[in-house]
């Protein structure tokens, strides 16, 4: 690597001193036009760029947004930080992502890199871990830098969030599993310290009470979001003695493995057992068997993360908002749950 | 957002040299021990930080390494940066993502923020444009940055490459339609300034010409890998006098439009009309109808790329090497172009 210009170059080769370039760089009034212009002119021809940073350290701006995301192959947050990037071109802001897959230590890794990087605030959504300490977030509200939560959110006094209604959506999907016929209904969760999995599993159950089902914790399972997990935890509900007739999950990628699963086994879907996933992710609709999920406008839900930052960058005063904005979600009722047919046949 | 802490508030509270300080910090043999310390636990009591930029500026390693692709939501370019990360993440390196959505200006914005952010290479598959100019990738030779390309690439000097043998995966792709008896193909094309694409047409094209079938211009149409796309360019096909018996597509998004237009025609894949797409993205296996597809091996892909970047990196040398990686593709045939049977009991 050819070795960067500095000032010390630059004052080096015009005689003169690193203070005087730094200030004709940085335009102060000083410094005499015809000064001024040699140290621009020398910077170009010497191609100088590193004042932009300099500039950028000195007013705290980079243009630069760090977005963080579990992963950045579903479709759901991909969405988002398209709405993000739609939000905060027009604002001369450029997005730079990094993804955590889940570990508590790349997230950290990646507050750090972004850090580094000089970026003027971070949207994330966390990564599923159970790591108990809050101090990679302290550490960037100590600095000032906005942080902002979507979906995956943890509570942080200072942080704002956007979420859509998690406990809604998931009532919604179970009661629509019940309204079909479905009466023991499992739920494939995942780290319920993570709030959107926590309300998820709330609003299943609720919904479950609600109708005066039965609520059995033994066919409530923590996973992960990805299909080889879906189908290995299914294979456990269908292997009870009492197996479930309708599966709730929390994911679509796990929805899909127990689709995987069930269908290894030559039950029949949704007749036998019925499959309800979460996030809408593009394939649930372009299946064989379409799967029945809840959407959660991930696009909209980006734009208005972006929109939360924008407001929190202007109050460069000493006043700390906090805003939590809950988003409503839909059930999109596809092949994999809908057997109403059936249902006013008997 | 709260000021940050520069090494002027720390020779304040020192009551020293500013020169001091950044001697103390960057461990400079001409300070005392003492001071050394003292400046040490001032700073890390003010909560500075900058150090570590600015001695990412001076040893010319931020550790952040630029990724810049068309989109994110793309199985193919995922699984290019998962094989980068894998790679790179053992060596200390950290990935930052920037998407062009395929919008020339927007890569050089993001060329331009990566550079800001201080990254430490740029890997990248270049945007589908038009773009005659090189300038902005001669910015970052000229600075010394490594550039990569990987799967869509320009030949410019200097500049390693890891792409497959697209020539090759077209030309299997078309032998197999011919196989099973398609005579008339037409070919999804998309901007042939791109190489990748350019290969893509020049092997469908020998395929062709080898197998003593016409070469019909007409049939090759060039747009863009969307689905929506794929299905508009679909239907220009299937009014033409003469439509054709097979599609061969250089996107698995114009393959997936192409199929819904045929579909809704009320015409049978593969029996009059058979379709192969390109990249194997996880939706051409899920399908009802599976499609046919050309593998790319995208996590050895970014393995690769990732390998050729740390050993450039390593050559701080003047030494230009310039690297070109072409992997083999791989045909999977499926659904949307078996027909076999039929062709036998014909």
């Amino acid at each position: 690597m050819s070795k960067k210009t500095t000032i010390y170059d630059i004052a080096a080769k015009l005689n003169i001193t690193a203070a005087t370039v730094s200030r004709a760089l940085n335009g102060n009034s000083k410094i005499s036009e015809s000064t001024r212009k040699l140290v621009n002119e020398t910077a170009k021809e010497m191609n100088y760029e590193q004042n932009k940073l300099a500039l950028a350290l000195k007013s705290g701006k980079s243009f630069n947004i760090g977005v963080i995301v579990p992963r950045i192959d579903s479709n759901f947050f991909a969405s988002v930080i398209r709405g993000i990037e739609e939000e905060l071109h027009p604002h001369g802001y450029h997005v730079i992502i990094c993804q955590t897959h889940d570990q508590d230590t790349v997230e950290i890794e990646n507050i750090n890199s972004l850090l580094n990087a000089q970026v003027d605030g971070i949207l994330m959504s966390i990564s599923n871990s159970k790591l108990e300490t809050d101090e990679h977030f302290q550490k960037l509200l100590k600095k000032g830098v906005p942080l902002i939560f979507f979906d995956r959110r943890k509570e942080i006094s200072g942080v704002s969030s956007v979420t859509i209604d998690d406990f809604k959506g998931a009532y919604t999907a179970t009661q629509h599993l019940i309204d079909q016929g479905c009466k023991r209904i499992a739920h494939l969760s995942n780290n319920r310290e993570i709030q959107i999995f926590k309300n998820r599993y709330l609003g299943y159950k609720q919904a479950i009470i609600d109708n005066g089902l039965e609520f059995d914790e033994a066919i409530v399972i923590e996973t992960m979001s990805k299909v080889l997990e879906g189908r290995k935890t299914t294979k456990q509900l269908l292997a009870m003695e009492k197996p479930p007739d309708a599966i709730f999950s929390s994911s679509d990628f796990t929805a899909l493995g127990a689709i995987e699963e069930i269908k290894a086994h030559g039950l029949k879907i949704p007749e036998d057992i019925s499959v309800v996933g979460f996030s809408n992710e593009p394939f649930t609709r372009f299946m064989e068997l379409s799967i029945t999920s809840v959407d959660q406008s991930p696009i909209e839900m980006g734009r208005i993360t972006a929109q939360v930052f924008l407001e929190e960058a202007k109050n460069s005063k000493k006043i700390k908002s906090e805003k939590q904005v809950i988003l409503s979600p839909e059930l999109i009722i596809r092949d994999s749950s809908l057997k109403s047919t059936i249902v006013s046949e008997k």
